[in-house]
């Protein structure tokens, strides 16, 4: 059991983070090129280091021993055994372009093992969550729901998300064309949201790559805790990022990584 | 001037449609194939039905002498001049996905001019409309905001979006594909609300193609009185559907204009 306090914890960090993201939200930010050049377009805003500069604020205050990792600013090392993986802004090019399915991201490894995580999107006031084994959904308001991902077992029957088909490495993309090529509907657009669509039972799949760490970490427990599985291409533990399939069942899992690896 | 009654009458119908749409969002609706095969995949779900119906129940009450163009339902013929043109839920696979994107699309004709449009996201709780030449953005129980478009005039500084990349027709992918690599960034997976991000200054261009009367009609008027500028791909008018580019400034959308005809 995750000591209550980690997981009220877990919630406020969401809080602050968003209301420093909302702030910016729709309000043309101000956008740097972290790449330096159009043909690498890595958009940080104020937003995004406004968020995180919350969230460690408050990490500080409250778990002065945890380590931190974050999208936007140094490591910070910790004693405790327990690290916080956050991404202030998932989704940064969504959330430039107005749509509001980006959100913070926000994973808690104990021993190297996510061991809870959040996803909050604060426009349409949704939380998606995971603690001890148990995924929950609520938008702010109103009751939780518990999640539960589809049955669906059969790649003809799935519906997939994917942030873009052009993420993908050359080598890559023929290999995830066969995979949109077998289900029923590709969906293209939406980063950590398309997890938590899938956590709810709403789709069926997700495969990406060139992820990193805070990008998934706190995805991991709520997919899981819904009954998904989620790994890399190759069948791996996931949550440090690189490639990633995540799957209703096991089954969908299973014909998915025969595909891509084929 | 449109009479006020039918400012208050393009609301309401909005509102009954979202009542229904959102009655069965993220219930995993039951899902028909229009097309009867994987390979054109097109669903409508009984909240798309229901919807169309409860826009059709009040204009019969409310307007009975107006002619109605549906997605899902016969065309009504109509003696006042009015048309109205509707999508009761535009973006049908994003609905399905459980992403907050799609919406109500309302049109209103005048002697084959689009004169008033409205779209209506019921989830994220916010109406786009445009009437008398003046564009509106408002999420419920707040405050009206007049839209404006941004003021990006080259394609090396826009953000566009377009629903697919996918969408496109074998001759026209190449061409998309260049206005494409000119811009600074493109999203995909968002319909309508493409549209309405653009009115509100958010993005800069949308550029998409195989529309029908439905998709586009009540969006015109949005983009028009925001200052954009809305046509075909080779400058005609477009609120009969079709390809479609909307850019934010008369600049940015020759530019377009000028990449697709190359």
């Amino acid at each position: 059991m995750l000591p209550a306090e980690m997981e009220s914890l877990l919630h406020d960090l969401a809080t602050v983070s968003g209301r420093e993201a909302l702030a910016h939200f729709r309000a043309r930010p101000s956008v740097k090129d972290k790449a330096g050049g159009r043909a690498r377009f890595d958009p940080v805003t104020v937003a995004d280091h406004a968020a995180e500069e919350a969230i460690r604020t408050l990490l500080a205050e409250r778990r002065p021993h945890d380590g931190i990792l974050g999208e936007e600013l140094d490591d910070t090392h910790g004693s405790s055994g327990y690290r916080w993986v956050v991404d202030p802004i998932d989704g940064t090019r969504t959330y430039i372009a107005g749509l509001p399915v980006w959100g913070t991201i926000i994973g808690l490894e104990h021993g190297d093992r996510p061991v809870a995580g959040l996803f909050h999107q604060p426009f349409t006031r949704e939380r998606f969550w995971a603690v001890d084994g148990k995924a929950w959904a609520q938008v702010e308001g109103q009751e939780r729901i518990a999640m539960r991902t589809s049955t669906v077992r059969e790649l003809s029957a799935a519906t997939m998300m994917t942030t873009s088909p052009r993420i993908f490495a050359p080598e890559e993309s023929p290999v995830y064309d066969r995979v949109e090529a077998a289900v029923q509907l590709a969906r293209y657009g939406c980063d950590g949201y398309a997890y938590c669509m899938l956590a709810a039972g709403n789709i069926d799949l997700v495969v990406e790559s060139g992820l990193q760490a805070f990008d998934v970490c706190g995805l991991v427990p709520i997919i899981e805790a819904a009954g998904g599985v989620f790994t890399s291409w190759t069948g791996e533990p996931a949550h440090g990022g690189g490639t990633v399939v995540a799957a209703a069942t096991p089954e969908l899992h299973r014909a998915a990584l025969d595909l891509l690896n084929a």
